[in-house]
């Protein structure tokens, strides 16, 4: 039995020159695009949203499609008047938007869930007995965590995409093949943006009878994903990452295992008919079906604004998307590599395609230092910690002590993690001054210190004021 | 051991005849009051939303202030960015709001959820080892089937307050008084809208060494809740039935058994420490307070929103809201008497105090085929089936059988419950003239029959066109 080993990205890597030229502008505009905010060093400045890995602000068209419908809101499924049924039809045309943007097989299900966390939790819940799971300790907690209720196999953090296939490979060749696994990898690291090879993985998992699940949380709003074509069995992304933030996430794939499971939630929505039975018991027949495991009224207005943002993020085109945030993944990794005390992490090595998602550490910086000063000083909203991903974070920094500073963790309150770094990320509404004031600061407070004093409070540094 | 078997209602039903007089109008506005939906029959009327027990529309106030939050949206936790900072404090904030609107006790914990059918399944997850529950057959299915881990005990439906608590006294003494037990139970009936004697069967249960969950989901809505007054352990609501539809819920009580518990979900946000072993396993520190139980990103918007219904319904003062609320149930009652084919469907009889939540059977109609009449001659949005508490409607409907017609649910798919009823809720936005005319449309339908010919389509009725 044998896979290839030739790695490949999830999308192709070369676009046009032309889209790359029409890429400096915001493709999508965002809320928030207008919003100032104070700096402790007196006045106001356009707020930098650099923290999109998190959550990404709404783009103005989810939210004017959630404005628009918001008047027609009505109770779902049994409803009989007219704005139940329009909102019912919404909630379930939503399941086919995503479809398409997901590039589904026609027998696949959408189940809305609230996030990539309840999706990889929901299809935990769903694994066969004795299911056997593989996952890279790599992986973003959410990914890494769910799996209690099977045998797990923590893979060691690959050096290359073709490592982490050989990795697989190994492990996989290792299991019993008449036994049910299922393999669980991140398109686009959370911590690194570095991109994941998702088709050979999902090979390399068949070639051995196992299933893959893909965490697209941080793939879907950078790139096209192809559920067909990269032939995963099961995608898991998130809403709040995808411009669409009303508490909705998705897992689409295969229908079997769903259907074979006990319901994720017990109660409306998922039982197709409850009755006493004689001997005072209840007895339950259970929906088959995405309802199965979306008991309680759906989140409509959350399923509608992630159809709005597939749709946005199709019409805009995934060339230009692609080539703009390249181009800007280009500026802020040039700008930093002009600053000899930032170390940019990653997995893979420079070359490594990624996407808008990048985490460093600064010689001589506690990040949490840094990331207030960028807040304080310069309206830079960036993020710093182990971004739930603390295995990989770790292996990342290796201890490395540079990363300690007069206003950070290693001197904050007992159980606070020892080291951090600072993320930076951002889509297809950043604008590239966002990116440019970013990367001079970094540069001024590393060269100039900074301009303000900080002091630490409950494990964060803030502005001592 | 004994308890009172006195009687009384979750809160007081005297108001002042000022208060009366004053809540003809809506109270509290609304979205889409001014939408207007096409009649089968021609022309276009003000659509009248009388699904409020299934989901309310919006209030203009928390549309209000999402819209005004939603520039300001950012990342949550260990976001360091303005934006992040302050949407982690409206976060952390709604939960105050909550425990405030909940008449918390100081050590109670409020955690997000995604509604109250996730609540009720959070805490079934919760329970302590051995633990038994106990349920009356009258409960939504939320309320009725989380409990899959315990040892059920499910209880007749009682045909009075005082029957009830008796029942569950009974039930109790049987038990093994030193293990833990919990007791389920609602505080408005989501069919019948009567009001169930909460602090009444709280006592009995604290009286055997038992716990209570109140699932406020249809009273929230229509009456304060006091958590320290009702002497209730947890309370489960949801916010798209409180006027917040952002796929928010809330389980607000005792933090020792959630504490103890393993993570709802597994995850970010709900882990502390994360650390590979030397045997290649995985080591989680899990945290204790409500992010215990929240993995994930949290829903900010759906947060923030629920804090915001909280918010004005205390601001229009429940005296008024509740006195409004009983002057439309008496007129549209009275008008539903005046309609001898009409069968209002009660466990506790014609005095119950109840919410704006009445369901109801006329002879000769199936409830499919009136609630399709009603919406597409009148424009008027209610409900038709079991309403996710079969064995309660089956109860109530005694398999009678002239709720079967000409385009029902008998002659539907198969699997489809034989005998449904019609149901009708309002709140704080509802005009009165919606229930004016929701009665006019009975009678006519009743005495004239209807304009239009219906069938049948996936189980349920539509006009046939």
């Amino acid at each position: 039995m044998s896979v290839s080993t030739s790695v490949s990205t999830p999308v192709s890597t070369s676009v046009s020159a032309a889209a790359a030229d029409r890429s400096v502008r915001p493709p999508l505009p965002v809320l928030g695009r207008d919003v100032t905010v104070p700096l402790v060093t007196g006045g106001e400045v356009a707020y930098a949203a650099l923290d999109y890995a998190a959550s990404a602000p709404a783009l103005q068209r989810v939210w004017d499609d959630v404005a628009a419908y918001a008047p027609y809101y009505g109770s779902v499924h049994r409803g009989a008047g007219y704005l139940s049924q329009l909102s019912t039809e919404l909630f379930e045309n939503a399941r086919g938007t995503v479809a398409e943007f997901l590039d589904c097989r026609p027998t696949d299900q959408v189940v809305f869930t609230r996030s990539t966390t309840d999706s990889l939790n929901l299809l935990a819940r769903a694994l066969p007995a004795g299911c056997e799971v593989f996952v890279f300790e790599t992986e973003h907690h959410a990914a890494l965590l769910p799996w209690r209720r099977a045998k797990v196999t923590y893979l060691d953090a690959p050096r290359s995409p073709r490592q982490a296939v050989e990795t697989l490979e190994r492990a996989l060749a290792d299991r019993d093949p008449h036994g049910p696994a299922l393999v669980c990898v991140t398109g686009a690291s959370n911590v690194t943006g570095e991109l994941w090879p998702v088709r050979e993985l999902a090979a390399a998992a068949h070639a051995h009878g196992a299933r893959i699940v893909l965490d697209a949380a941080q793939l879907a709003p950078h790139h096209p994903v192809s559920v067909r074509d990269l032939d995963v069995d099961w995608v898991a992304f998130s809403g709040h990452k995808l411009y669409a933030p009303f508490g909705s996430g998705v897992l689409a794939g295969r229908a079997d295992w769903l259907r074979e499971a006990e319901p994720y939630l017990a109660g409306g929505g998922a039982s197709r008919r409850v009755a006493r039975r004689a001997d005072g018991g209840v007895d339950v027949e259970w929906h088959e079906g995405a309802a199965r495991h979306e008991a309680g009224s759906p989140n409509v207005i959350g399923a509608h604004a992630i159809a709005s943002a597939c749709r946005a993020l199709t019409e805009a085109g995934w060339e230009t998307l692609v080539a703009r945030e390249r181009h800007l993944l280009e500026r802020v990794r040039a700008g930093l590599a002009g600053i000899p005390q930032v170390r940019v992490l990653s997995l893979f090595g420079d070359d490594a395609p990624r996407v808008g998602v990048l985490s460093f550490v600064v010689d001589g910086w506690s990040s949490s230092h840094l990331a207030a000063a960028l807040s304080a000083e310069y309206g830079i909203g960036v993020r710093d910690g182990l971004f739930c991903a603390h295995p990989l974070v770790r292996a990342l920094l290796g201890g490395d002590p540079h990363t300690r500073g007069e206003c950070g963790a290693p001197e904050a309150a007992p159980g606070e993690e020892p080291l951090h770094a600072v993320r930076v990320s951002f889509g297809a509404g950043t604008p590239e001054e966002h990116l440019d004031r970013f990367v001079t600061a970094v540069g001024e407070l590393v060269r100039h210190g900074a301009k303000w004093t900080y002091r630490t409070e409950g494990g964060r540094c803030v502005p001592a004021v």
